[in-house]
């Protein structure tokens, strides 16, 4: 699973982090940084852009800079603001630096997957700066306007777009994957707009040169290749799904509907039950996986988990732009008052919504993408545009950790992580048929009326272990627990009937986000698996463990 | 400059070569084949296919066989019929023994170029037989008709086109083109009929993934890439001068017009002087070198150049078609007569004939293809389709060795290989102005008029040594004799004049075709650098040598 973090960010405020190494690479490859991660549970850490960036201009004017640092320069650099190194006078050391961080990953059993921004580069539209590539050779390197070559084209909201049909931009960005790659250790990337890099003149194309150049290539194509399936400022530009078998692609349509499901929303559980189980609507074809859907519910961009359920509004006055910058589709719930307060009401039900939807991101099919932060009720304080923000609304506040949260998401890891049934490879449909059945509250097989009525908002997922499972390396079957998985999108408390439990197993309760302190108790009653009360907009997960010991 | 040869026909009937390896990789190893290649001067020896293939099944009826091998089965694997070690019972051995030939052949200092046939496969058309991918992936490796997928597209004669639009198919050339390179060592490939390979559903498209793909590639785009730039059975698909910056092509242009100039058909003359100084008006955009172009007046296909000057029509009976495979479109003359003859002046003629189009060849601007056998007078006895015939049609005749000819084209070659005038890295036009000039057999500078008519047969070529010289690798100017290039495509005699030589310098004859026994004397007059009687149908090189000594 993915660990989304900004290198900076992660330790610019970390205490046991050497202040000499705090905001670094070496920083975070400090022991006391990756301690977090290990204990953690994740096993990928995605890092939000470390080519060499700079700031736009008129950040300058304000007093901001560009802290997320989606406005590349040097596609072979790693970013010198990053170094210790370079702090200490050492220019140049950020290479050796970084491969260090690399290896210090690495050997903690960590990959490395770098947010790779080719769509653009800082050099903008006509009115921005010469840095890199226009004083080179400008119509080889950019999109420009057939009917008005001064102009560029911009599918990126950035002014300028990378024309990665041409050869010359092509060979560029395959250089730098691999370099990043061979020379550097990385291990995949994600890609920035990725549809920006697939498309030619007839639109987005799944044979596009570069999906093609990438599919062939002996040492790219072995790396993890993870896809934003969007892009801005031309017609449609949402390709979700439509990668090839190789990608991986960020769902956002999972981050939409979890958001919308669980603060009620009608007519979402067929939805929700699709991106429970790996989205096979989206990935399903093409000998694709559900590990092809990355699920989100947060990144960087946009609210933190704790800013999702705190604030109706994006408060983003700091950003200079009077409010206007950063989306108004937050899909966000503040659970009854606008931002900090102290009712203990609103408190509770922010946490149990955090909760919700850890636990649903966690126990989906499919690769989770966790936002760095979002395991300790990191706040940005309602901005949801914090790409110019490069202090304490940004960096990691670790004296101010919920360490109920983390303790929960950590359990949640590693629930997952023992499971091979929460994270299988296949579909489970067709030969896989009885792996995963739905069931209503009361027990009853879901029906199609069941699934079409706008009104369903509560379901139980049987997940069968036995069932066609996946094979581990060595070949052997990964037979696993059954579990039992009862969602309540509701806002009042339902008793679920179970489903039964496998001959000589029973029913133990795993997790309940609506109090995890105490262990759902499953309640038997004659002739039934017995019910569980699960409380308003929760989700409770059972597992079947041996019936005596 | 390339020499383009059979492994089988090469050695099958060499009486120098071991018995055992005649006709084998290891018999083009052996030091009497490579005695020869060296002694003529070549640098790289282009290859028929060499990948595993098999004949087709109407050829087996008829007692024949397919002896080219443009019908793969497999690439990754070189035939195994041209292995000494297959032939004495050791299967897989042709593997290293393959190696082995690369490497003598570049210990005695040639270039291996292999010609790869990734446009159709064996398995034929819808009636084919199913050897290799047709039951593992039909629609991913052949172009099918959309409106009827039971059927194959068509664009190479041979009833199937692989698909490499399709990533599949893509993996598989790319990554046979990097096995033959880094595994078996071979410097570059001749792709066979390449526009199959770089069209889309929109046609031919310079942009093309396979060509993206191999610009890109850090080690395909460092091999030498040669361009067939013509396909069948689709419209537009002669692409001479299209494919990118990357790529050399043969030049089908450049042979026409040789073969037609020196058969004195009219309007030509414009022409010829395009295809002597690099065929500018194709490879002159894009930063594209004279390299670009390789010049080839004979090849595998098609009449030989013993042929090309004794037959007027094919004489393909053997073939089992009635004379109705291949092409009519010859360019040829004989001379006088069909075929064998004792008439001392046709016999005469066609030496001279010969000699002609070996010196064009050999002296133009750009990359000198040879076909091999063509330097020994190798014929095929009219056939000009003789890819079924693997017999003493094919094989080189060493004991019917032309040693007047064989003498002649090694001193070609030896003066081309010693004057980096004649063989330019750039279009001598624009800042190397000057370096060129053309005059009328009068000595006038030649005029768009004289251009212009059709009844013009004859020019002179001044080549400046000293103008716009190529830099060699330790960037010193590769400064180098002038040359004037006397050419007289009429069926008479020609005084011509000669341009005035440098002071200090006086013209040399180095190449008469008419009599190369006789080196062509400058006849100085008064007031002029003098003149020079060219033989009909001939052309005379003269090289400034210092005036005294």
């Amino acid at each position: 699973m993915f660990y989304e973090v900004h290198v900076k960010g992660f330790t610019m405020a970390h205490p046991d982090v050497p202040e000499a190494l705090r905001g670094t690479y070496a920083g975070l490859a400090h022991e006391a940084a990756l301690a977090h991660l290990v204990d953690l549970g994740v096993t990928t850490v995605e890092l939000l852009p470390v080519h060499q960036h700079v700031p736009e201009a008129f950040l300058g004017g304000r007093g901001l800079t560009n802290y997320w640092g989606y406005n590349t320069i040097g596609y072979f650099a790693p970013h010198d603001e990053y170094s210790a190194e370079v702090r200490a006078g050492r220019p140049g050391g950020q290479v050796a630096e970084f491969r260090a961080m690399v290896d210090a990953l690495h050997d903690a059993g960590l990959e490395v997957v770098l947010d790779v921004v080719f769509n653009h580069t800082a050099e903008g539209d006509q009115d921005g700066p010469t840095l890199c590539f226009r004083g080179l050779y400008n119509d080889a390197y950019y999109r420009l306007y057939p009917e008005d070559p001064s102009r560029y084209e911009d599918s990126t909201g950035c002014g300028n777009t990378v024309n990665v049909s041409h050869p010359v931009s092509l060979q560029l960005v395959m250089d730098s994957l691999r370099y990043w790659l061979t020379e550097m250790g990385v291990d995949g990337f994600r890609f920035d707009l990725a549809p920006s890099l697939a498309r030619d003149d007839r639109g987005f194309d799944r044979a596009a040169a570069f999906l093609d150049t990438v599919g062939q290539d002996p040492v790219v194509a072995r790396a993890k290749l993870v896809a934003e399936p969007w892009d801005v400022g031309q017609t449609d530009s949402y390709e979700l799904g439509r990668f090839p078998p190789l990608w991986r692609e960020w769902n956002g349509r999972y981050r939409d509907t979890v958001r919308d499901f669980w603060r009620s929303h009608d007519g979402l559980l067929g939805d929700f039950a699709q991106r429970l189980t790996g989205s096979a609507d989206l990935f399903g074809g093409d000998g694709r996986r559900p590990t092809a859907s990355v699920n989100l519910v947060t990144v960087h961009d946009g609210f933190t988990l704790a800013d999702l359920v705190s604030y109706d509004h994006k408060h983003n006055e700091a950003n200079g732009e009077d409010n206007r910058d950063g989306t108004d589709d937050n899909r966000s719930w503040n659970c009854g008052a606008e931002g900090p307060t102290d009712d203990p009401v609103v408190l509770a039900l922010r946490r149990r919504q955090q909760r919700a939807m850890l636990a649903t991101l966690l126990l989906s099919q499919g690769v989770p993408l966790l936002l760095g932060g979002d395991e300790l009720g990191r706040t940005q304080r309602g901005n949801n545009n914090a790409y110019c923000q490069d202090d304490d609304l940004t960096w990691f506040d670790w004296s101010a950790v919920d360490a109920d949260l983390l303790a929960f998401t950590r359990r949640l890891i590693a629930l997952r992580r023992g499971h091979p049934a929460l994270r299988r490879h296949r579909f489970l449909d067709g030969s896989a048929a009885g792996a995963l059945r739905w069931s209503t509250p009361a027990g009853d097989e879901m029906s199609a009326a069941d699934w079409a009525d706008p009104e369903a908002r509560a379901v139980t997922l049987y997940l069968d272990g036995h069932a066609a499972p996946d094979r581990d390396d060595e070949g052997r079957a990964m037979v696993d627990d059954d579990f039992a998985l009862l969602v309540n999108g509701w806002w009042e408390p339902l008793t679920c009937t179970v489903p039964p439990a496998r001959p000589g197993r029973r029913w133990v309760g795993e997790v309940d986000t609506f109090d995890p302190t105490t262990p759902p108790a499953v309640d038997p009653t004659a002739g039934s698996a017995g019910t569980v009360v699960v409380g308003p907009r929760s989700l409770v997960l059972l597992r079947s463990a041996p019936a005596e010991g």
